[in-house]
């Protein structure tokens, strides 16, 4: 029974994914998944401290969180942690000039960046930018350096659009770092210090925050490694094989976001 | 001095690489390296048993020996051991059913094979079919199976055209790997039963046997693990740090496939 959830006490803060637990993306800008608008606002009168953790890079978190209002949700810019910020951050402060691989809406996450005579490539989920030219041109500043520098917004294997699955960066990043042989750093969740930046908006030690997602090796695995709990919900990308995972094993499995907050709320 | 190339003596046969030793390829054809046309005619009046070991798939063998014969070179289909025949026969025997991701050019190879309902992907060196789209279908096609099984025609990394280098197959082969969770079987080089399936169309034993290559993976390291000498060229795709590659030193590199040629003819 609920009452049993030893999983959902002392919370004071929630991360959640989005795409894949708020809603389902599509080229038609996506669909809220059942419950989970109400949800969000049931966590926010909760006093429960929340922000939310994506590795989203198809567009600016302006763009982004205007889509998510756009479909009722209550969210805002300052409460997104988002990969491309903290990679404008990493390349500021190495001195780096990316050669961009990335979908055109996020451009402008970057427009303070020098991006002249590039000395590293940054990969994002670029979509239908992953033309063939286009990785051929990566490829060749890559191939090109002394010391190839290739940095990854995340590093996904695919997400669930509603016209079904598609390949996400981490596919296109393999392929780079296998033709050049080099290993990408990775900027997003399953990096640590991507989890603890988010944990630092909140003001939330991980002990005290759940992370629920729909990934099972980014969502889940990367936030048990950052020392907090985490909850797979069974929408989004969710395969039922998910959990039969070799290595990785969340703290609880639930229906959706809706459920989570059911258990969680009543826990407090 | 040449006398002393101990690595030349004894040989009945020779396998070369075609892109990068015998020709450069690009948009255009591609244009023969200097040298290289006299060099199989020599090869070929010297009574040396001669076969042409590619891991071309832009093209079937009959497109590929037609555009080769157009620049000058003395080669036949019989004498061209490539991954797409090979693919087929392994096809046949396991009745699988392919969904292609490969050069238009090169779908006449399997004009015989059963592609309704696939059950496995062939992919090749697709090029400009490298495709989001397609990428991202042959995906859904593997992800889709209880078992996946993706069939490469080659895992080269990258390859030299008259404009620059270019990804090959084995990057976009790596990309479904990771998305699928899978490995790929590899038909071509470095595959050990490529190279016997090319020594035994000599009818020469691997010891008995020269490959020149410009891949330090593909060509030297896979001729050798099959018990050959094998030489690097400084052509193609040849760059000066394969000089250190950490696992494998070719037998002896050349200046280009002239070059050797001289040299192993000096020896008879």
């Amino acid at each position: 029974g609920r009452e049993m959830a030893a999983w959902a006490r002392a919370v004071r803060g929630l991360l959640l994914d989005v795409s894949g637990v708020l809603y389902d993306s599509g080229g038609d800008g996506g669909v809220p998944i059942a419950g989970s608008v109400e949800a969000v606002r049931r966590i926010k009168a909760s006093g429960l401290k929340l922000q939310f953790c994506t590795n989203e890079t198809q567009a600016t978190r302006e763009g982004f969180v205007k889509k998510l209002q756009g479909m009722g949700f209550d969210i805002s810019v300052a409460e997104v942690t988002a990969p491309a910020p903290a990679a404008c951050r990493i390349l500021k402060e190495r001195n780096l000039r990316p050669h961009l691989l990335v979908h055109n809406d996020l451009v402008p996450e970057f427009a303070e960046i020098d991006k002249t005579n590039p000395n590293c490539v940054v990969i994002g989920d670029a979509a239908e930018n992953f033309t063939y030219g286009n990785l051929n041109e990566a490829f060749r500043v890559l191939i090109g350096m002394e010391k190839p520098v290739l940095i990854s917004l995340g590093k996904g294997r695919y997400y669930k659009e509603t016209d079904g699955l598609k390949l996400d960066v981490g596919a296109y990043m393999k392929a780079l770092e296998y033709a050049c042989d080099v290993q990408a750093e990775v900027v997003g969740k399953p990096a640590k210090t991507f989890f603890e930046a988010a944990l630092a908006e909140m003001g939330v030690a991980p002990q005290q925050a759940i992370m629920i997602g729909d990934d099972i090796v980014n969502d889940v695995g990367g936030a048990q490694q950052c020392g907090m709990r985490a909850l797979q919900v069974r929408t989004g990308k969710y395969r039922p094989c998910d959990e039969k995972h070799p290595h990785v094993k969340p703290d609880a499995y639930v229906n959706n976001l809706a459920e989570a907050v059911d258990i969680i709320l009543q826990q407090l």
